[in-house]
């Protein structure tokens, strides 16, 4: 089963390139078997032309020891970890830098609901948080920089699942799913209404928050239990 | 011959992503078999690459009812179905979340006429519509935007043929022609102008739309029984 | 001899697509055999996908006559025409609608010189056309939009050597050389300092010219007779 | 020996269009053996399609004489030379005319540090040279061009290990590091944080720089002897 899981991640790092989402090595997946509380995470700094299954690291989603594997973890998986503790919905998690919504992080400002692409996935203004504080960015970063994420869900009142990804303040995106491929399903959307974002506001700078109604029906349309989106 | 119209609407969507007008399953592509009063679409929410001529969905004009496939079709069925009814010229329409035709849609705005490019295939500016009433999108949200389409073009005394593409307000594109292949045709048309409108309007905010004269020379010497471009 | 012409410009005409300067059919080059009077051009509204050799067309020079092939030419052949009658200097011309020179073509603007890429090429402003008055659009158009870029080199006391390249206000870029394959090297250059300039002057609005110095200093590093660039 | 860093060239200057840093031939890669004085470079003006080993030239470092190969060295060698012999740390340079990093150059501008992206690689702001003198340029201008970058680093107190790239006013990016490989590898990072930098200050046009402990955490996981990126 832990098999299957690993696939997934492989399959699901390997996906980033595909979509044009990362250079380098510069963005990670993992997904989590919350029943056995372990995580399947990429390795830090490998190339994905060369990656295998074998490269993906099992780590105890509690502890953080890894379990599985013969490579270093991530160097951001005490962010993933913290991000499934708080979130019991979620089962995947991708970070990347990926050119758009970087730039919405980089620039400190949430990304507006500004039409149907946006509310098709994203119940609202996609957060970006606040800057951390030096003691965190000096004590243990990584596990900082998630709970900086759970405190701007906590404190705005943002469920996880109707807002599947956030900004991190001058860093980047993180996006999240039931599972790694809905998680980088939503690392893509999220790169297109970055893009469709910044030159809307271009055109029009004094834009203001689409309809309620407009966001209610579009989200509700492909969520929950009245959705007919679909087959 | 709905065979062929099928492998026609299966042709045309598969282009969507090749012209790179679509992300995921963003965009359907219609086409009309106006004599039989059938309509061929894509149906919702398949992927392009495991879609089949079997997925492709017939519905009745009148009453939309499905007369022949297992899927479920296009969320958007009921708005190709009203263009169809109102636009008596047309005979495919295209619905595409193309990254620059929406941010213009997302703008609210109108794409002005502002070169030779435009003028080929657009006899004027690219309306927006206005936004939609509560009681609109809460209502038969497809079938009514639909209805502010033929609206906008009805109300600025617009013709569906010299104008073949228009601006969902806060939405995204719709194009259309006398066929599935020059509605995709005029969709890729229109996402190149939407791009140039963008910059145009950067380099010189205050340029006003072209002249008559150049708009009626270009788009004449492509349309029309004057017309002298190609074979 | 006119054989080897002909495969010129329909490999030219071929690496339009592949240098991404067109959407469609919107491009078309030609080449001249100076001695014979005689100018090869592509067919108007023939897809590159299936263009052949023996789709390309033989014109003559002085009265535009059709002498070989069983197409239409381009429409913009009078254009190529009075191109070539005007600079003699000249083998090989480019039409394109590229994206970013039309930006600066529909923006009413010459492109300025800010920095080496242009002046490795372009000894100077790209200049754009006046606009064309309604008796010029009304009357022989293709025509009489040569002359007005041969208008704008003359009034302004520019080489067509040293500036292989004009953007038609409210259309396009044309763009020049010894022979077809140069205009397209031309072409490409153009749409790469178009894009740059652009964003040059989004990030410093009140940028002035490059300094002549350097303008020299690299222009005449790769032409001239004291050119050291290449083997 | 010599043998291993031609072929570490050569892929290296194969890898810019991969890497889509290039057009045609408006790049060029070296790499030093600094025991034996010897600087391998791309021969000038050759396409990247037809290169192979043999084209590459070894140049003596402190004389600039060819010490083997048939073609002439890239016209920017003495550049390349120059900073090798005031960086004594690196050991392989890239000069392209990328897009974004040429933006910046030819608005004579820094690119701020305005995120993890730039931080995990550059420790400061990416500088911009001063405007050359016209003695500079009318002198040994290649030669000079490289004084220019070392008074840059040197009067700013930068290091060029730390800062492994620099901005030549209204001319293009250099970037450097260990081998050819990692210059490379710098020159796509800078494209990177170039075009991101360019649309966060049009989001956020009065962004101040990244904070400091920010840019010191991300610098120094990835460099240094406390760094814990990668395997």
């Amino acid at each position: 089963m832990l098999d299957e899981l690993k696939q997934q991640v492989l399959n699901a790092n390997l996906a980033l390139p595909q979509h044009q989402l990362v250079t380098f090595t510069w963005g990670n997946v993992s997904a989590l078997d919350r029943d056995r509380g372990l995580m399947v995470i990429k390795p830090s700094g490998v190339e994905y032309s060369v990656m295998t299954v074998d490269d993906v690291v099992v780590v105890e989603l509690e502890s953080g020891k890894v379990i599985e594997g013969t490579k270093k973890p991530s160097s951001d998986t005490d962010t993933h970890r913290l991000l499934y503790l708080a979130f019991p919905e979620i089962g995947g998690i991708v970070h990347t830098h990926s050119r758009h919504a970087t730039i919405w992080a980089q620039s400190g400002k949430d990304i507006p609901a500004w039409g149907t692409t946006h509310a098709d996935y994203f119940y609202g203004a996609i957060p970006c948080t606040r800057l951390m504080t030096d003691e965190e960015i000096e004590g243990r970063y990584e596990w900082e920089t998630g709970k900086v994420i759970v405190e701007t869900f906590h404190s705005r009142q943002l469920s996880p699942v109707a807002i599947p990804a956030v900004l991190v303040n001058s860093h980047g995106p993180f996006a999240w799913g039931k599972d790694a491929d809905s998680a980088v399903h939503n690392a893509v959307v999220l790169e297109e209404v970055a893009y469709m974002g910044i030159f809307s506001r271009q055109l029009s700078p004094d834009l203001g928050v689409m309809q309620q109604t407009l966001l209610d029906k579009h989200y509700l349309r492909k969520h929950g239990k009245n959705a007919y989106y679909g087959q």
